[in-house]
Formats: structure tokens, sequence, C-alpha cells
């Protein structure tokens, strides 16, 4: 087969690249749903996220190494949604335990394929842009985990005092891997004004995008993760279920980067997001002359920096500014823009408005 | 037959009541259609203005005596909304030409049924409260209209200065019917500054609301009302249709009533509401604790003073102040409610939106 060299990235050999697409998530309610979570919405562009990830994945390395860790209700709705995958696209998680027991599960299936095997952990729903700093960058990150031994996150740098996101301390350059610098602590979302330090002091974005020799996980997860460590047996014995079964939910974070020596971090040279409200759409969608963003069959008459979302039907929005208006599966929602953080607390009320009818 | 009293008011002998239903308007909009115009809508209750009108008019006169004058195109939406109506209850508009031809027409039909028959013509998309006192008025007007052979109109109390309507100036009183005065101006829509002053002055409403003998009014129509007298004929002859063809079109108070020197007016004791645009819902329907008035499936959380309108879909307002949100037919339409007065100047951009696709 002949390939025109443009289509032929320099693919690292033993990486392998996993999606996570676990988590339903109500912060795009009502446009998410069982059938249609989060990474199936078109909030970067007129496609999925998920298939902006499937085309940044396929750029990292040949679809026999790109694996959707999904559980089994995510099959069809994501087969239905991008008729190119097939069933040996997913890793099918027997549950939902959390992303420690799901990466290290990852890193035990890569290593029965290669022992040398590198993991690209990639979450199914975040915008970045462009792929070709992304691939390098994660390329970068391949060779650090190969040459160095360590768990090696990418950290984005910030633009603005975001509340909504972690953030990685870096310390010191790894001195045979200049480009990389260990992690010197991870910090929770913060608060306005800590978030305004951490701007300052050159703290990253906790992206959740890592790159570790599966390997040197299992070696870490081993030595750090009791809530983990005791169920291994389970797939040494080809036990999947009684691995999930058996393991304690919990966060790759807290299991294991927390607690681990071996993390380092790369700057980020692309524009990241995750996407995580539906006010993140000003940042992520195209926008209009005022600003707004008009997806579907929005439209803005007279007003500027709204969103507004219609899966089908003519939703207008006349003469407001700063709202969010948002119509998907029988149910128009109608906000300011500021609140698209607490729809949690909308979900609530709404919850207890029909429990008191 | 026997009737219990409470059943039976004393109707005025010769009153017959003619309901106006013919126009459509967009001032409702997405709600208003061609099969639902606004007489259909629930705007202040939760059933249809034209079933509140027909109510109001049967506790004035029998059914044989009330008549809706509607279009053609308007029996059937009527008569499904409505099932006790029959065709007995239409006199069908040959054509839409203005108020002075629609109720030039019925005072010549009412005088063929009763040559002494007193016209009380309402509207069928006002809201009046409370009845009784409605009927009261009314039933005075009518004894006015026969003992003085004045055109009487029923002036409404001001409680604010409002710019939406017509104003009345009512002059001096009628020596032998003083509760009635003759109107001594009638007034267009005014600005904001000319509204309050007619407020501190004592005018009134045109609410177009009007009582008269009908051959009165034929005799004013034939004496200051060029743009029809010259079609009377056709009536005469027994063609509605040529009379209708013939007129010009006008308003009653452009052909008869600003021209006329037998008008009087009678002020209101009643409340009343013309419900000219989607605000005026927060005076007409029931509101919550928090001001908001909420039709069918609408929801507010946290806001006040917003009216939401769905007709069946749920449509949530969370955080929002002051908006109208309507959903209806297909389509959602949110604003602020200071601007519901201009919903034209919306459909005009969206219709100059579309031209341009």
């Amino acid at each position: 087969m002949s390939v025109r060299a443009s289509e032929s990235p320099q693919f690292r050999a033993h990486a392998w690249i996993t999606i996570l697409a676990g988590g339903v998530g109500s912060r795009f309610w009502p446009a998410s749903t069982p059938e249609a979570p989060k990474p199936l919405l078109n909030l970067a562009s007129d496609r999925p996220l998920l298939q902006d990830t499937l085309e940044r994945a396929q750029a990292l390395a040949p679809a026999e190494r790109i694996s959707i860790l999904a559980g089994p209700h995510l099959v069809g709705p994501f087969s239905r949604a991008i008729p190119s995958l097939t069933s040996a696209s997913f890793w099918v998680e027997p549950a939902a335990r959390g992303t420690a027991p799901v990466l290290t599960w990852a890193a035990w299936k890569a290593v029965q394929h290669d022992p040398d095997a590198v993991l690209v952990s990639l979450h199914s729903d975040h915008v970045i842009d462009p792929t070709a700093a992304f691939v390098e960058r994660v390329n970068t990150a391949i060779d650090v985990a190969q040459n160095e031994g360590m768990l090696v996150t990418i950290g984005a740098v910030p633009d603005r005092p975001e509340i909504g996101y972690g953030y990685l301390q870096p310390g010191e350059p790894l001195p045979t891997s200049p480009a990389a610098r260990r992690v010197a602590a991870f910090h929770e979302k913060p608060d306005a004004e800590t978030a305004e330090r951490y701007l300052e002091d050159g703290f990253l974005w906790n992206t959740g995008i890592f790159i570790w020799r599966a390997s040197v996980l299992l070696e870490e997860v081993r030595a750090h993760a009791p809530e983990i460590e005791p169920a291994l047996h389970h797939l040494e014995a080809g036990n999947e279920d009684a691995f999930f079964a058996e393991v304690k939910p919990v966060s790759i974070d807290v299991a294991v980067l927390e607690r681990s020596s071996r993390v380092a971090c790369l700057a980020s040279t692309f524009r990241w997001d995750d996407v995580g409200t539906w006010d993140a759409l000003s940042r992520t969608r195209p926008t209009d002359a005022q600003g707004n963003v008009v997806a579907g069959a929005g439209h803005v008459v007279e007003g500027h920096d709204n969103i507004i979302w219609s899966d089908d039907e003519r939703l207008i929005v006349w003469g407001l500014d700063d709202v969010v208006a948002v119509r998907a599966n029988g149910v128009t929602v109608v906000f300011p823009k500021h609140r698209a953080p607490e729809l949690k607390t909308l979900l609530n009320a709404l919850d207890s408005d029909e429990a008191t009818r």
C-alpha cells in the first residue's frame, strides 16, 4: 500500500492509545442522555467530540492499537454515531469503578499484547487544537515515559484563572529529558483568589492526559495503591469481573499520581479545554460577530454572547445577552451563562419540585 | 319552561349581542396561528378568551340574540374549541373590511329581525372582571342608548399611564342620563408623558365596547360615513357580498364616532384589559408568589416576574427575571418582558434573516 507522506505519521513503536469514555454526566443536560452522552455531543464543532478524539488518536498509533474504554451500554450508541467503529474498537469495562481500576486493567491488557507497551490515556470529550502540536507533545511524552520510566502527564498552560480545573505544580526538570519536569504537587480546584496566584506562579491545568509504560504503571499500583493491589491476582488468573468487583473505586490521581515519586509533566503547546459546562461552548464552538454560539436550529436576534443549542426545533433568543438556551430531547431550559457551572443545583431543584407535586 | 331566579337574568328587551372576532394578529406569536387565533388562547385563565366572552354575553341576552362576527375560516376552529357553538352562533363576514363595515352590516341585520334592536358590540379577546359589574354597566348603557338615541361607548378607568391604548376625553353629562357623558374627543395611543397627563385628567381608555340602537348607527353612517353610505343600497337589495366589495376599509372610530355628535361614554366599574401583548399576561393570568405567570408545561426556578408559556413540552427558566419564554407550535422564543410590545420587530427581523439565507 502506498501512502503519501502527509498521511503517514511517524507512529512511535509500542504506543497504545486508550480513550476514556465512561462517565455519563449531567453537566450538559438536557442534551446529554444515556443514549447521547457528552462524547457524542457536537460541543466543539458539528461532529461529536469522540470523533475528534479518534482522529487525534489515529495520528498517534494505528487503529489496532487504539481502544475506547467504555461500559457495555455505550458500545451501541457510539457505534451508531461513528459507523467506522467496530467491536475491536472497544475494551469494554466490566464495571465503572473510577479511573484507577480501569487504567490498571488497560495497562494489564496492554502488556499481554506487548510487554513494552506505552499507554497514552486520552479523554473522549476534550477539545484540543491544533492536532499537530498535540501529536508532537504526546510523542515527546512517549519518549520521556520510555526513556525515564516516569508516569507523564500533560499540563495545559492556563490563559485565565480558571476555578473549574485542578492544577499541577511543576518541579525540577528531568536531567536527561529537560522538556519534562517533576510534578511537585497536585492541587484541587481553587477558589478565585488562589486561581489568580496559580496563574502567576506558572502552575498548569491537570488535563488528565497520561502517558506511561504499562509495566511502570503496574509497578506503581503495586507499590502505592492498596485499593487495587489486592485484586491484581484476579487479572493474572484471567478473571476480570472479579478484579472489578474487588477493587475499591478510586481515581488514578489519588491512587497513584499523588503517591508516586515517578510523576513528571510536560507543558502543552496546544489549546486544551475539557468543555465542562455549557458556558465552555463560548470558547470551543465558533461564534458569530456578536459572540453568540448558535448550534442546530438556534437563532439570535439583537443579542450578544449567548449560547443557543437546539437539536431540531427553532429556538429564538431576542434582546437578551449572556444567556444559555438549550432545547434537546423535548426539554427547553434557559439560564444566565454565569450559572452554567451550577447546573446541578437546577437539576436538584427540579427533582424536589417534582417530589412536592 | 321553569327557570330558577339565579339563572334568569333580567335581559333587556331588544338587546342583541355581537362579538367581534375577526383579526388574526401576530402579537401572540408563536402561540397564535390561523387555527388558534388570539380569542382561542387561554390568556386570562385555563380556557379561551372567547369562552369567557360568550359567558358574559349570555348574561346580557338569550343565545338566539348573540352572534359571533367572524370570517368563514374561523367557524371551524371556534366550533371545535367551543362545542356548544352551532352555525346559528355565527354571522359570517363575507370579507374583512374593518370594523365600520361589519358593524354597519350587523346593525342592518339586526333591524331586519327587530327594528328596535339595541346592539351591544363586544370583542372576543378582552379580559373583564367581575362579570356582574360588567352586566350592570352594559345594561345601563343599553338604557342610555334606548332613551337618548346616542352611540354609547364604555370607557375603562385607567389604573396606570398606559401607552398601548387609545383614550376618550369625557365631556358634559347627559342631562337626562347623568351617568353618561358626551365624548369631547378621542385620542390616539399617547407617548409616556401624555399618558401621565391623561391619567391625571380623568381620561378613559377606549375599550371598543359599543352600545347603540341599530337604527341610530345606520342614521349616523348615512350622515357621516362616505366610505360606507354609497354601498348601503346593496344591503337593501339583499346583496351582502356587493356591500363588502364596495365599502372602503375603515374603522368605526374614524368612520362614525369621531365625526358624530351623538357619542356618549360610560365609565367602567369593572377591570378591563385587551391583553394586547405577551407582557399583559402578568395582569391577566394568576401569578405565583414570585410574580411568575406559568402556563402549560412551563416552570420557573429562582426567578421572578417571568411569563412562561408552553403548550406541552417542559420549558424551564432558571435564574432569570422579567423574561417572556414561549414554546408553541414547534417554536420557542425568549425575550425581555419590556420588549413584548415590539414583537413585530422580531418577526420582521426573522423574515429578513430568512430572506438573506
